[in-house]
């Protein structure tokens, strides 16, 4: 066959020439890479968990292009250390309160090797069965974990699917909802359909609603108030409701979310789903980060209600210990999913599709390509099991309790909104900054000490506004962090406050 | 603090606790697991690439319920061995020719190591400076190597995102270029939108579509034919616009492709815009496959035209060696993208987003949350070099030649239409079956000739319809593939069909 080879011109020189996938080269460089990430988990606590680049700092580090010849890994990881660790925020810092925790473990980054290792794309049954079955199963295992009602797992005629996100999850949903409202009333009354969520819903439900031809205007982002701790009012929603239908709109979707992203509300979805049920609503839980939690019996009751909605979702890659991406979603009744997202082209058909006795993922999500997913929760809660991935979610919730605690034993300080899960939202009072001190001023002023307490790199912690209120959260949930780092974490607020006093 | 600790009542007990990120269990575990993956590639051809299990088999084999208790990593990969690799479906076995190859190497799998190892969320870029740097670095460094027209750059206002997939990419950009649409005729004609596309454009553009609430029957899949070896007829689009614009509708939005996934074909990007372009229509240019190999001199002709893009888009994670997923997109006006998709939660606002300095790639996007794939394609292109990357191709074209030649050198077969890169569409001729075979025997007797081929458990191919022309489909670019495979893959179909003939 010498002579098919490609012709010699067009072979370009290159003083080493590498086969990508040598197995020697692999087991070689894989065991560097361990001790590589091994290491970093060692030393994390020595960067600023915040990065104090600039921006821009990277291409004044980097070549203009890439390079023609091979580099070895060895300098490949020098860069990383010199370049890329100092520019990264460092989310698995034992020191990260903010935003949502992203906890990981050993098994979920074990789990990503074998997804990664495989590298099969299951999007058919056929394409690779062990795939889809697993995902089938641990679906159901861990619905069993969260006390679903039967009614969302495979055994129950409802199912569950592994996506990346959130985003995608809740688009996925409004696009079923949206295709099975238009199939009785016509496509023509897209323009119609209305959205609803709290003020407190996350951006990612806003966002899905645009992405799927929902007309903006039609978004409905009902006030919250502290009467009911930020959670969603059914009265509040029924007015919404009978107002649009009033005014010709046709309500379509409500989002649900137990453990909003700002400051952890849990919206009542018995109550909630009375109404929406009224008027023949599609109801998604978002349980993004707080879902998890649900796997203790003491947590269970914020899912009171879930027997009453139509999907549910909630993100093993925030608080049960998955490496991203890992978002869970179960639905009763999949086949409004499958009917909007199924595609048939010919050079997927195969027999076992045609047989229906298989699930094809690829019509349970957006994209055609997946990841095997489902193997990395399997190897999660296989290497932990229930009993200890409940203990290490209540340790966070303890250590947020003890964070507490220290909150309100300094008469400067307070906590905004109750504590439901492993979140504390507190502020200085106005009257800490001094007398006649303002709203404005005092939302100012712990906007600064929050900065303050980020620039020292010793801390990160994010904000977020309740109503008038600017509030900093500290976010419990990294893998690393224990008792002595929220304790710590407190004393930095609290020395940057007497900095602030001192200003 | 001790008092704080959860009630020993909550306590459950579980012989032996673990804690989920021990670092000297990360080492160990670690270590094992790369052996396990190098000893997985070594056993490779070991296994039947197309898995012979039967639907259900892996519930008969694994428990009801997820465990209580900690297991074992051991224990885990005997079943791993045991229950699972079974059911795979082996896509990165030498042998498999199916569907499109995804290409990895050892640098995309260490890539991935370190996604997963620092797990960061990086939105914006405070959430994590590097992974927007590099990102948007390495985006330009590719464009480079595509000979990309500088205003695909971020050094020429346009720029790049890395998405997971094709779908997402393609959504994403309908959905910009509907709201750009609306935003001058009016938010009530989103029923009037028009898509089009060859009926050779993969399902996902139809799929993003009706994801993006554009009317289901105003998808124009336009039929194309061998004159022009299948790809897009710049007179057949002609006429379709001119039909839907005279019937009041609006053009807004042409897919074409760059070696389809049926076929390889290839569509004439500069007459196209041509045509579009008169209309205002966004072009998309969809390169999953085959885009990568344009890289290399002597392919980048079937980008001519590229200039007159919209947007453009390819999968490093098909032919560039990076493991999945990893689909770059770029736009000569990200401004419109970011138009749709960008959300300002007060959760996430900062003072880098404020400055306008900094790219947050949230808006970039469908979801919020994102891997950091970037460091992924860096270490492929740091790994191996634009010179190495361009010969690996090289080399699968090289084996396709040679599968083709040995196609042609059997009287029973022929190769059905031209091949442009690295796959190789063939049938047996009706006549090899006997005299006065008819197509759709001879279709049949293809189908089952390729069936029989994908049992033996030797080589696994898939098949698409070229018109009314079952055709199978050797699609090369499995990273492990060599000559000797693509060489024996023909005789085990050669073998097949003396089969076959017997019958």
């Amino acid at each position: 066959m010498d002579s098919l080879k490609f012709s010699p011109e067009l072979q370009e020189n290159s003083p080493n020439t590498i086969n990508p996938l040598n197995l020697e080269e692999f087991r070689r460089q894989g065991h560097i890479m361990i001790d590589f990430i091994a290491d970093y988990y060692q030393d994390i606590e020595k960067y600023p968990v915040l990065s104090n680049v600039e921006p821009g700092y990277l291409r004044k580090c980097l070549p203009d292009s890439a390079p023609h010849c091979p580099e070895q890994i060895e300098t490949i990881l020098q860069d990383v250390q010199k370049h890329i660790i100092p520019g990264i925020t460092h989310w698995q810092s034992p020191n990260h309160f903010a935003y949502l925790p992203a906890g990981i473990s050993t098994a979920g980054f074990l789990g990503e090797m074998l997804i990664s290792g495989f590298n099969i794309v299951g999007f058919s049954w056929v394409a690779s069965p062990a795939a889809t079955e697993l995902e089938s199963i641990v679906m159901d295992w861990l619905g069993q974990m969260l006390k679903l009602p039967s009614s969302f797992l495979f055994s129950g005629n409802g199912g569950g699917v592994i996506q990346a996100t959130t985003c995608e999850a809740i688009l996925c949903t409004i696009v079923a909802a949206r295709d099975q409202m238009l199939s009785k009333i016509g496509r023509e009354k897209i323009g119609k359909l209305v959205v609803y969520a709290s003020d407190q819903t996350h951006s990612s439900l806003e966002k899905a609603t645009k992405i799927a031809g929902i007309h903006p205007e039609n978004f409905r982002s009902i006030k919250t108030t502290e009467s009911t701790s930020f959670a969603l009012s059914p009265e509040a929603l029924k007015m919404a409701i009978s107002k649009d239908i009033e005014d010709g709109l046709i309500p379509l979707f409500l989002c649900a979310t137990i453990g909003t992203t700002g400051i952890n509300a849990v919206d009542p979805l018995g109550p909630l789903c009375n109404i929406a049920k009224e008027h023949g609503i599609w109801v998604h839980v978002d349980a993004a980060q707080a879902g998890s939690a649900c796997i203790c019996p003491e947590f269970r009751h914020f899912l009171n209600g879930i027997e009453c909605v139509d999907s549910f979702s909630l993100n093993a890659h925030k608080w049960l210990f998955t490496n991203l991406d890992c978002c869970c979603l179960w639905l009763i009744n999949p086949s409004a999913l499958t009917k909007s997202l199924t595609t048939s082209p010919e050079y997927l058909s195969n027999k076992a599709s045609e047989s229906k006795k298989v699930v094809d993922y690829k019509d349970w999500q957006i994209s055609l390509s997946r990841r095997f997913r489902a193997i990395k929760l399997w190897l999660v809660l296989r290497s932990y099991g229930v009993a200890n991935l409940r203990n290490f979610q209540r340790s966070h919730v303890t250590m947020a309790k003890s964070f507490e605690a220290l909150v309100r034993g300094d008469k400067r300080f307070e906590v905004v909104v109750p504590r439901n899960f492993a979140m504390v939202c507190f502020r200085m009072v106005p009257s800490a900054f001094g007398a006649g001190v303002e709203l404005d001023s005092a939302n100012k002023l712990n906007q600064k000490l929050m900065e303050l307490v980020n620039a020292s790199g010793k801390v990160y912690m994010t904000h977020s506004m309740i109503g008038e209120i600017f509030v900093i959260r500290c976010a419990i949930g990294v893998t690393l962090t224990e008792e002595k780092h929220a304790i710590r974490a407190w004393k930095v607020v609290q020395e940057t406050a007497n900095t602030i006093l001192q200003m």
